[in-house]
C-alpha cells in the first residue's frame, strides 16, 4: 500500500496566483519529470498574465522556522531556487545550502515575465558572492546574466558566471526577433553547447521556472548535467508547443504530468 | 499552437511546504479532474509530515489585491475554498463569492492533518454566517461537522449544515477504528447517500484538500453534483491507495495528474 519514495526536489520559489509561473510551474514541470515537489515559498505576488503589481518577501525567521521543519523531515535531492525576493532570504538560502550534497540549480529571476523589476537591495551581489559558488546549473536570460556579470555577449557572460563560481551555466535566449531560439550553455570544462530551436509564436508566462524547476529533477533523478540540460530544454518546448490560453494575454505552459 | 483553455478552479487554500497538503494537493488533485488551478494563498504554514508548528495568513489587503488582479485576467469556473486562517479572509472570500455564477466547493479546514487547532477568533461564526450559503458542497469530517453545527451524529449535522444554507453536504469519517470509511452525503432533497470503502492501512496527510479540489475540478468540468461527488471520493481513495512515503510520518497521497 506504500509505495517507494520519488526524488524530492525543494523548491524555493515565489507564489504566482495565475498558475503560470512560480511554484506551480515548479510543481507540474517536477511531476513531469517524476519527482515530488516539496517547497518554502520565498515571496507571495499579486500579477496576472499582462502585469506584475507587487511582491511581498516573506520575513526571514519564518522562512527559516519553514525550511528547517520541512528539511528536518523530508530528505531531498537536488534543490531549484526561483524568485528570491530580499538579500536576507538569499543569505539564508546559502547558509542552508553550504553543506548541501546535492545539486542546486539556480534561476536567478531579476524581472518578472511581464517585465517588472524583482531585484532587491543587496540581492544581485548576495547572488554573486554567496549564492553561485553553489550552484550547479544557472539558468539566467540574457538581461539576469548581464545584470549579475556586467557582460552583454554570450560567450562572455558564460565564462564570468563560472568564474563566479558556478558550475556550469545556461544561457536562455528568447529568440530576439529570429525565427530561432538559441540557449547556450558551458560546461564545467569551459565547454560551449549550443541548442537551436525554431522559435514558438507565442508569448509565455513561466517558461524560465518550467526548465529550471524540471532541470532540478533531472538532476535529483540522476541525470548527468548534460542530459539534464538538454532534456529540460525538450520538456519545456513540447511545454510551450502545448501552451493553453488561460489568461487574457501571455500563455500558459502546457506542462505535462506523470 | 495555441489550445483551448482548460477549465479553471481558484483555490484559496494554506500552503504547505510538504506539499501533501495545502496549495499543492489542490494543484494536483485538479490536474488529476483535468482542471487548471489558480490562486490566492490564504496563509503560510511551518509544518511537517509530523507536527504543525505555526500558521501566519496573509493582510487582508494583500489577499485582496492578489484575488482582484488574478479574477480580472482569468475566468474561473469553480472555486475550492481550504484553509482560511483569519475571520477577515473569509469575510473577503464571502464577499467575492456573493455574486459567483459557478459552484464553491468549502473543505472547512479547523485543524492540521497532524491535530494543531487551525480555528481563529470569530472564524466559524464568519463561516456559518457567510461562507456556507454560498456553498455547492461542503466536506467536513466529524469534527469539523461538529464545531460548524454543535451536532455529533451525521445525520442531524447533515440537516444542520443544509439549515445553514448548503446546497448539499459531505461529512467524511476516517473509519473511527472500524475496517470501513463511510462517508455520507446529502443531497440537496435531504435525500442521504452513504458511501462504504475498505479502510486503508496508512495515516495520510492532505486527503481532505484531495477531495475537496477534485470535486471542484469535476463541477468546473460540468459533473452533476452527485456526479462530482461520487468521482471525487474514488479519486481520493485511488491517491490514498497510491500514497508514497515521502516524509517521516504520515503518508503523501499519489496524486495522478493526466
Amino acid at each position: 500500500m506504500e509505495n517507494n519514495a520519488k526524488p524530492v526536489v525543494l523548491a524555493l520559489s515565489g507564489h504566482d496566483p495565475s498558475g503560470a509561473a512560480g511554484i506551480q510551474a515548479d510543481i507540474e514541470a517536477l511531476a513531469g519529470a517524476g519527482c515530488h515537489c516539496v517547497s518554502v515559498l520565498t515571496s507571495l505576488t499579486a500579477q496576472n498574465t499582462r502585469e506584475f503589481r507587487s511582491m511581498e518577501p516573506q520575513p526571514p525567521a519564518r522562512f527559516g522556522e519553514q525550511l528547517d521543519l520541512l528539511t528536518d523531515d523530508i530528505r531531498v535531492d537536488a534543490c531549484k531556487i526561483g524568485l528570491i525576493g530580499s538579500s536576507q532570504l538569499a543569505g539564508i538560502i546559502a547558509a542552508y545550502l553550504r553543506d548541501a550534497q546535492y545539486p542546486v540549480v539556480l534561476d536567478p529571476v531579476l524581472a518578472s515575465g511581464t517585465g517588472a523589476d524583482l531585484t532587491a537591495p543587496g540581492l544581485v551581489s548576495c547572488m554573486t558572492e554567496q549564492l553561485l559558488p553553489l550552484t550547479t546549473v544557472i539558468t539566467p536570460n540574457l538581461e539576469e546574466a548581464v545584470a549579475l556579470t556586467g557582460y552583454d555577449e554570450t560567450t562572455k557572460a558564460l565564462h564570468a558566471l563560472l568564474d563566479l563560481g558556478c558550475h556550469t551555466a545556461l544561457i536562455t535566449s528568447d529568440g530576439n526577433g529570429r525565427d530561432e531560439v538559441v540557449n547556450t550553455w558551458m560546461d564545467n570544462n569551459r565547454e560551449i553547447h549550443s541548442y537551436h530551436r525554431k522559435k514558438l509564436p507565442g508569448i509565455y508566462h513561466g517558461s524560465g521556472c518550467t526548465l529550471s524547476a524540471h532541470l532540478a529533477g533531472r538532476l535529483a533523478r540522476g541525470d548527468s548535467v548534460r542530459t539534464a540540460v538538454e532534456n529540460a530544454q525538450d520538456y519545456t518546448w513540447q511545454a510551450l508547443k502545448n501552451a493553453v490560453r488561460i489568461g487574457k494575454s501571455q500563455l500558459h505552459p502546457g506542462r505535462f504530468c506523470r
